[in-house]
């Protein structure tokens, strides 16, 4: 395999330092979603823990590493589900956080960051806005900016997914990972490429976020001016150059969802597997829903990577007033 | 602690049987749910697996026991969680499962039971008329009748749910766990009076299914002439004096809860901890709703024990039409 900014032995040292609360996580076969999908599926859960997400995986070693350099105080921005996870990590640290996050974000991962400690800051604008601020909190305050995806702690956090998923003998072909910032993408298919090389690694993002893979697709970086999707955890609009290049080692393919396919993902799940998921981590369904062909008598796993929804608007995409 | 049938070494060795996709189930703090709990809270997960709750544990170990001992065909009466798992253990191994349930049973359950591969016989009247048949069936075709409860591996099964409860050192006051025919109750129970005893042990059965519950509190096998309860997993109206017996040496209390409770407590689980439960699963967030003053400041751990329900019947329930 061409090189990738990770490596393997680094990942399996970082398991050392992340809270057990957060690994080994359940990886299942769901005969019940099959009928509906015409493939076998398995699932990667990665919600039952105290953040509902796959992310404290990462900030367990961002915390640990500021604590050993002495740094107190760290800065990220967040759609919501990175600044939770930084805030629990934190916190039992004796870690300053400071989230900024887009006024817009989904209120209950805002709620779930304030209660967890963390000094939350609200931008106009979107997820790229709260990222500029964020670098402007770094550099003013002089302290720890961790950027999602960019900073090897978040990708090596999510490549501990990856040796999970290896250290069986793997029984499945596919791979299928929501693609936002590209932490989770190219942690999990880093691992999978050195470890399980046969096995195919596709990207999922939503047709209304479709930056990264855009640039995946045209071996470039594309940005766009907007993004539209329920799938708040994967809207972002700028690329970062270099978890491009690594993408482009690591993904055999970057494929793009209808929010009707993401929310039918989700009624999916949660009918037939009894998961409530928010819609970033519908996306691997939604993928097999579009092109049932491709899957056919497959073997797909899907990571499940959170389920931080408001109640009300989960209600509203899953179950609409009949 | 007074001696019950189960005995911890055999426990620990059945671990060895059991499938591991079964074990090492998730444990977690859910600070989203303690404001409306007045208490802390931590969930043991046990729905995240192919059949979606605790039941395989104890059918890991029958199926296990029959291969060694050239049985080939076993029958069990279940309420669905039973029969989806012994269904589950036996396709590996090759043995013949039948299982009885009542005509009303869940739906889904009965659905996946078949999907199995096992053959279902239905019956008219309730679960205890299914225990009956179950009973004819295994006198009659002379094999092996495995009874919920009264057999030890299924005991022995939920028991091991108590070994990781007490793996680390326990941070908790309380377990609360649901009680049907007290397979659960006792497994974990006796593993906490003997390994943890500090920690307080609360069964908890819906008041439209109280048979075990009121034995406990007199002290003697009472039994219902009907039950009328959602939580179709432990609605049971003639209770096992052998069970009672170790109920009565492992639980500290044996409360009864009301359908609105159920209710509130599954809605509170799915909302505040993205958890879709099985209304025996909700039973001791139930408990916590009932009697706040008594939990208040405490530190309990809840069971979710089964995640088996149908779509249409859990929307009815938590998402009314507003």
């Amino acid at each position: 395999m061409q090189k990738t900014r990770l490596d393997t032995a680094r990942i399996r040292a970082a398991l050392r330092v992340i809270d057990p609360i957060f690994l080994d996580t359940p990886l299942y076969r769901c005969e019940a979603l099959e009928p509906a999908l015409g493939c076998a599926v398995s699932i990667k859960l990665e919600t039952a823990n105290p953040i509902r997400s796959f992310k404290a995986r990462g900030t367990e070693i961002v915390a640990s590493r500021l604590t050993d350099l002495g740094d107190r105080s760290v800065v990220c921005a967040s759609a919501g589900n990175l600044g939770q996870a930084l805030a629990w990590s934190a916190r039992g640290r004796g870690l300053e956080v400071t989230v900024v996050a887009a006024r817009s974000a989904t209120p209950v991962k805002l709620d779930r960051i304030r209660a967890l400690g963390a000094t939350l800051e609200l931008v106009d604008g979107d997820h790229e806005a709260a990222r500029e601020r964020a670098a402007a909190i770094a550099r003013n305050d002089g302290i720890r900016l961790l950027e999602d995806s960019l900073d090897l702690e978040t990708c090596e956090g999510a490549a501990t997914i990856g040796l999970e998923l290896v250290a069986g003998e793997p029984s499945f072909d596919t791979v299928l990972i929501a693609l936002g910032g590209g932490a989770l993408a190219t942690g999990v298919g880093h691992v999978l490429k050195e470890m399980a090389p046969g096995v195919e690694v596709i990207c999922v993002q939503p047709l209304g976020a479709p930056a990264l893979t855009r640039s995946w697709q045209q071996r470039r970086i594309v940005t766009t001016d907007t993004t539209d999707t329920i799938a708040d955890g994967v809207a972002g609009r700028f690329p970062i150059p270099a978890v491009l290049a690594d993408l482009l080692v690591v993904a055999d393919d970057a494929v793009l969802v209808r929010e009707e396919s993401i929310i039918a993902g989700m009624r999916l799940l949660v009918d037939h597997a009894g998961l409530v998921v928010e819609p970033s981590a519908a996306l691997g369904i939604a993928a097999v829903l579009e092109d049932r062909d491709r899957f056919a008598g497959r073997h797909v796993v899907t990571v499940v990577c959170g389920s931080n929804v408001d109640a009300e608007a989960y209600r509203r995409w899953v179950a609409p007033p009949r």
